[in-house]
């Protein structure tokens, strides 16, 4: 299959099984939450305890309210598709509604849904198994501007740095696009790589072909992926931030997480040695890369502890610091200094 | 598939095809130069120019004479197996060789190779396309010492400087065991993992797995890939650096590229900065890694200028300097101090 960008039709008709817990459907959340205008309807099998507070469809009246999609939602435990979802997924494929999965298992292996899809001129779309063969990288430097979310470790809030980031940008009438590099990212975007998925000799050339040559005003803001300093991951990190040629980068930590996220075993690094690290590496493709920012994840803090450490932070690092989903992020923009 | 290491049977039969040039037939002669107990015979088509100077057989009598596989040691133009391939290919495997390629096309796509093989209980072994499920690395420091081979470029003797450093070892009673990450190399030890054909997220995973808990006094000697200036390959450099827990690395140098090979826009980076950043990146994973020599590659330098550079690097460095096709390595495993 040639190279190209997994792209996804929307609207989107949401998935949520049986979901129990808020957690199990966190995709789902994450969509109804940063792609609220891309999600039509719900879908929820009885049993069901989460509810989006999205109007409740069957496949067929999603797709006659013009639904393109149905996205699954909800992770199944084990990471397989359980056979009571079979009749649903088999109805939105017959009646013309792509089906999205961002799971390890192909939707291919349930029955009769790719003759059924076809049939019906649908799409199965896994947005975590790529068939595609990306180039390898050439390391040549592109046109426009690039912002590059890095990590002191997985899953502490990269993406939603990129998105508040993105928004607030669109909202100071910036030219910008959100570049989204994993299956939560792709669903909320509607296109991407999920880059964690390419052969490593590919990564950082699908990466390169993520955030193609622009104007020069224009920028896209690229959700990051794992951190360069993380046992298992560190490889990708490396290929997306060398494929980015990042001009800009935001240093993402989380202030409570002092051992890695399921790697209790190893530390996380302190910010000053991650922000000379990132740019250390960041500057092989493009000189001028700098750590513009810090995205800090106070969730787990109590309200008056959040602006502390925000202020704290700032003052040592000598850095605009906020938490994206509590600051106000225009004055941060202009802190970044973008023209420079 | 489960995850496992490639494992090939030996000895080989090795194939040249209509080779024209020494070049064309880099993996035969690789073969034929570090695995000769390994190498039975060799198989030429009408109008071949490489003589490897093995005995020459048919499939059959070499199946006959104890070989268990046909290796393809000749790259084709375009990277396609030719159509007129296929009749010596059908006959090793009805004789019952596995038959093994290091393409990047699947030996399956032969019309009926895949039965014939089959029926004759021999296997089709595509050593760059892996099918394998590797682990997510874990991280956790194995039993045993390791040296891993990096490199300031690709192609510029990880391979060989791993192999010659193997033998050496070898001839001086340790225990040790040549560990391969590419596909050249995984033909001359017969097993290995082809490191750049790895998913990325598993990449660190599947180096764990390929040098696993050992004795405290076992060596395993890894292949190195890529190089971390890379701005292709750094992400899979580092992949394999984590996952291999280098004690010791070896810096593996060409003083005569000033650029990288391929990507001329980009410079090879100063011995000093690399063994610095090689160290810094290692130390995630085994704080104790060092770099413990300098591999030069000086086949493009006259004899005299050899040892001149030799000398020059290791007194500027305060490392044993070598180089691995021309050095006697004896003294330099002692300068190396293993148990350092």
């Amino acid at each position: 299959m040639p190279a190209e960008i997994v792209r996804l039709r929307k609207p989107y008709l949401l998935f949520v099984g049986r979901a129990a817990t808020e957690a199990d459907a966190k995709t789902a959340l994450g969509l109804r939450d940063w792609a609220r205008e891309s999600c039509l309807a719900q879908l929820r099998l009885e049993g069901a305890r989460v509810n989006l507070g999205l109007p409740e469809m069957t496949p067929e009246s999603a797709a006659q309210s013009g639904a393109r999609s149905l996205v699954i939602g909800v992770a199944p435990v084990g990471g397989r598709i359980p056979s009571d979802w079979h009749e649903v997924l088999l109805r939105a494929a017959a009646a013309g509604l792509d089906v999205v999965s961002g799971m390890h298992h192909p939707l291919a292996a349930i029955p009769n849904l790719a003759a059924t899809a076809a049939r019906a001129g649908a799409a199965l779309v896994d947005v975590r198994l790529s068939k595609q063969e990306y180039p390898v990288a050439t390391g040549r430097k592109r046109s426009g501007k690039r912002l590059l979310t890095v990590g002191t470790d997985c899953a502490l809030g990269k993406k939603y740095t990129a998105l508040a980031l993105t928004r607030a940008m669109q909202a100071k009438g910036m030219s910008v696009d959100f570049r989204a590099t994993g299956q939560t990212g792709i669903l909320i975007s509607g296109s991407g790589i999920a880059i964690d998925a390419v052969v490593g000799d590919f990564a950082a050339g699908a990466a390169e072909m993520l955030s193609p040559d622009a104007a020069p005003s224009h920028w896209d803001v690229i959700e990051g992926q794992g951190s360069l300093f993380h046992p298992a991951y560190a490889g990708v990190s490396l290929a997306l931030l060398h494929g980015s040629q990042p001009d800009v980068m935001v240093l993402c930590h989380d202030p409570n997480r002092h051992r890695l996220n399921a790697f209790p075993h190893y530390a996380a690094p302190k910010l000053n040695d991650a922000i000379s690290r990132y740019c250390e590496a960041a500057r092989l493709t493009n000189p001028n890369a700098r750590v513009a920012a810090i995205s800090l994840n106070t969730s787990m803090l109590r309200p008056e502890a959040r602006s502390d450490i925000l202020d704290k932070t700032a003052v040592e690092l000598h850095l605009p610091c906020f938490d994206p989903l509590v600051s106000r992020l225009d004055g941060i923009l202009d802190a970044m200094d973008f023209e420079g």
